[in-house]
């Protein structure tokens, strides 16, 4: 027998324990799932970095731990943790990003606020340039970033995407480093921000970097709200540099009710909804883990501890 | 040489004149581009039905009518014309159209206007279905139609499209007939409607067609005004089982400022921006098509006359 402990929030148990019993049958692995177990006998742990476990080091036959969330961000620092963390990669959560992204990104393409709230009877019949020509910049060529840029190119828009390391794709333009980075945001109509959030990226987007995207630019932060330096971005947008920003994801969650984002008008909060872990796929990427642990296969999607992500 | 008369109204010269000259000279035609000719001497005439041309009978020589837009129902029923007449079906409208409707489609899935009108501070985290989860149906397959069939699919969406004559293709469920037309709209959770306007399409949106439609289910007409019943809509929406109409054309066009549309909150008007014909784009086709005509090639995209399309 196996032993799995689910270490998360009751909600989450509530919400995942049918779909990962349906995924362990589905490969037949012989598993007992609880939500308690004494700490020696545990296999693997199914982690939401939220819940009570935060000493890892009782868990002394563990395999690995399995995380429910993309960001490992609360949980790659904790020193007791020596066993193998996975973070989740969720074909689920990726479909949910990429229609998030496009939807927003075509909002802002389109100019479709401006009939949103223009009911008003004026007819104001400027139609919007074609994709073509609308830069889209993607920050972040991970498991999402590079998801939602295939998406955005496939719509036909000219897709800069930048990574911390060197990669490359088919029909996106790559780019890495400092250089790559202001030429990155130099073509930025419209800016995805898709980075991991580790010492590196924290304020990524500061007052200088904004003031190298072309006036009129858009920003959809889907990724940490730590990303951005929020009181540059203030200013930019009251200074009307950078035209809107639609914000998904904010260092305190929910946002404060007196937050200046909520009452500006250049600014469309959305309360954390991008995309979310569903369960049954992820349950499923859950069950193929345990298996490759089972007969000694490479875990999927490992976390780099060094690099955070 | 060959005399090509440009008829439409004068802003439309304004925009094509230079673009039509650089697609004639891509194509070796020795084009004599003019906004005026001796009726006798037109060999072909670039048309925009609401120019001053009405009488085709005085253009005795003339090859084909090109005609500048995709809907030809203001020019099919001119029992003068006995020339072939060629509707437009440009690239760049069709992309445009893709754009709008990808756009207006995940607006509605996302439940975009939620947030973009509910910046009050309220935490509204209801994450919304993944696209496969959301059916959508497109009425009418035409260039247009099937265009964005594809995109909505490419995107996850479960897409069934209705046309009056049986067509098929990968990945969507094709449908025709009265019966066809019934289960397609069972299955609108979003409905798309791209028909062109004909005796027979006219009101194809009526009191008892809505009724078929689930509870909660928007439309999307970028297609044409007279495909609504606007009547039996306005009722639907009242009534709370359409949940959302977004309108770009109507019977009237600008939309008089007290018509109810505008007013309705379950209804978003926008100002025939879905797309246009684009110069560049279109006279490529046109050039391809004289090309054509001048070494007795068939024409593309010629309008079956008895259809109406």
């Amino acid at each position: 027998m196996i032993n799995v402990l689910f270490a998360a929030k009751p909600d989450r148990w509530d919400e995942y324990e049918a779909d990962l019993r349906t995924a362990f049958a589905a490969l037949d692995l012989p598993v007992d799932l609880r939500t308690e177990f004494p700490a020696q006998d545990v296999d693997y742990i199914i982690y939401a970095p939220n819940s009570p476990v935060q000493d890892f080091r009782p868990y002394t036959r563990c395999k690995a731990v399995l995380n429910l969330w993309a960001g490992v961000e609360n949980v790659v620092g904790n020193d007791t943790l020596t066993q193998p963390l996975a973070r989740m990669v969720d074909p689920g959560m990726t479909q949910g990003m990429i229609e998030f992204v496009v939807g927003h990104v075509m909002r802002h393409h389109l100019g479709m606020d401006l009939h949103i709230h223009g009911q008003d009877g004026v007819w104001r019949d400027h139609v919007p340039p074609l994709a073509q020509d609308r830069r889209v910049s993607v920050l972040g060529l991970g498991e999402l970033g590079m998801a939602c840029a295939n998406a955005l190119s496939g719509l036909g828009f000219p897709v800069t995407g930048w990574s911390r390391r060197a990669k490359s794709a088919p029909n996106i333009t790559c780019r890495h480093g400092e250089d790559g980075l202001r030429e990155t945001l130099e073509q930025a109509d419209i800016l995805i921000l898709l980075l991991p959030k580790t010492a590196s990226t924290e304020n990524l987007l500061n007052e200088e970097r904004l003031s190298w995207m072309p006036k009129g630019a858009v920003i959809v932060n889907p990724g940490r709200g730590q990303l951005i330096d929020d009181t540059a971005l203030l200013a930019s947008l009251d200074a009307g540099h950078i035209a809107h920003a639609t914000l998904d994801v904010f260092r305190i969650e929910p946002l404060p009710v007196d937050h200046r984002y909520w009452s500006h008008p250049q600014v469309t909060v959305t309360p954390h909804i991008a995309s979310e872990t569903r369960a049954r796929t992820a349950s499923e990427v859950i069950a193929e883990n345990i298996r490759r642990g089972e007969v000694g296969e490479d875990f999927l999607h490992l976390v780099d501890r060094t690099a955070g992500y």
